[in-house]
């Protein structure tokens, strides 16, 4: 099944996507949340009342996707985990080696944007690079699970484009503040249940493209810790809690490993793929301070 | 004004700390906002309004501190901004270079715990060591501000107890893990306000001891980084909102760096404390999974 959040004057609201169109689930049916996690959280339940809610939708409930403003598809995740360093091929392209363990940071809130808005840049920062990255977004409260339970925590997945600011992620070993200038880290407006992908998402085509020509392409199986691996492995630290997003690290092809490096510019418009999931698209603003 | 968080059956309240009572504020004046930065919001006339409650308090509304549950005093901060090697005694004691710019790393709330609760110990780690801090508590939103306005975003100061799981901080380069297994970073529950601590919260004495045992002592005036230039810095990068928290860093003398090394086991008590602000207390549970 695959959703989206969007904003209209009455604020937050859930649709089910269908081809072009969005059914407005509340609109039809009262009892749908409007909130996607507390959708996700119906299990079953609620995929089943969004199918019943869809075949009794009415014109006015059926909106088109291209006229609706997308949302972070979470409103204000606890917590949000990047991987980095997550694909062997964007390790061999950078000067780092091959992670034992994740190697983990993470993105506050005031880092995020929606599909559409605009990539912030910062006059301080000249280098910011694109990432694009699978995201899996928690359902279920998960402390210390096995590797085989750690995929019945995960209740959607979407798609990210992971903007870091390559100077401040060098300024010091950590690259929490390169990955957390505001409005960089992109999050497609559509997801979809896990129920309706491959376990973990594994064997998506994942593809970045940057003014239209593709930079990154990989398969989600590339990765090096997978969705189960990296939840039993990290569960047994912290408690993974609903909405709590998993972002789980680049392929190769990222700007600043490129001779010449290639950082995005003002006007551009860089896109992030997945197969089977959605896309996230956004331009690059002006650099202010 | 020293104030305190604490919980009731009615739910979160704010308390006016005066020696060894608390008043509590909205059942005296039920204008007065239970939510600390909701209250720091207000500003002076919500200082003018705490001293005019307790004024008029009745002996009901006036609570033993002794007897009332410590919470953690900002109720899901938006971001909690941790910095690393900011003292230089810290730097001298750890195989590190003095950092050039701050080091920083993001705790999720799942990290945290109030004064009197017990520090969580998983069974993967065995490095659990103590940090002393003092945290600025912002109370303005504040983006690209200059070092001479940058404590006018600060509106209280805290303290806090920033548990540090070595081996899991040191498993990759990044110490994001380390730094946030559930239960971990300490707040206390009294704050108090900007208007009635030195700039900065500078010159005030910290100490950390370890079941009754001394184990850092230091000025906050020897942190590299200040709270002004701190935030002056990050908010180039990225933007402060009410409720957000600066943790600002250890001096020397952490378990870690000893020779023998010396971490926390379950049974033990961990106090920090920092002149004219408070002091957070916690025992040291037993390992879990």
């Amino acid at each position: 099944m695959r959703l989206m959040a969007f904003q209209t004057q009455a604020g937050r609201r859930l649709g089910l996507v269908q081809g072009e169109d969005v059914i407005d689930l509340a609109a039809v049916d009262a009892d749908i949340p409007t909130d996607l996690i507390a959708f996700l959280q119906m299990g079953e339940r609620g995929r089943n009342a969004a199918v019943a809610a869809a075949a009794i939708a009415k014109p006015t409930d059926r909106l088109a996707r291209s006229t609706v403003r997308p949302m972070i598809p979470v409103d204000r995740p606890g917590k949000i985990v990047c991987l980095g360093l997550n694909y062997a091929s964007h390790v061999a392209e950078s000067p780092n080696a091959k992670p034992e363990y994740p190697m983990v940071f993470l993105r506050a809130t005031t880092s995020l944007l929606a599909d559409g808005e605009t990539i912030r840049v910062r006059r301080v920062s000249t280098q910011l690079d694109y990432e694009g990255e699978l995201v899996a977004i928690v359902g279920t409260r998960a402390s210390d699970v096995s590797e085989a339970d750690a995929l019945a925590c995960v209740a959607a997945y979407g798609v990210f484009n992971d903007g870091s600011m390559r100077d401040y992620q060098r300024k010091t070993t950590q690259w929490t503040v390169g990955k957390n200038f505001d409005a960089t880290g992109a999050m497609g407006a559509t997801v979809v249940t896990a129920d309706a992908l491959p376990g973990g998402a594994a064997g998506l085509h994942l593809e970045t493209r940057l003014n239209g020509q593709v930079v990154q392409s990989a398969s989600t199986s590339d990765m090096l810790f997978g969705v189960a691996e990296t939840i039993a492995l990290l569960s047994q630290c912290m408690t993974f809690e609903p909405g709590d997003l998993l972002v789980m690290g680049t392929p190769s092809g990222v700007g600043v490993a490129r001779k010449p490096q290639l950082f995005m510019k003002p006007g551009d418009v860089c896109e992030v793929e997945i197969e089977s999931i959605g896309c996230v698209r956004n331009p690059i603003g002006a650099a202010t301070s």
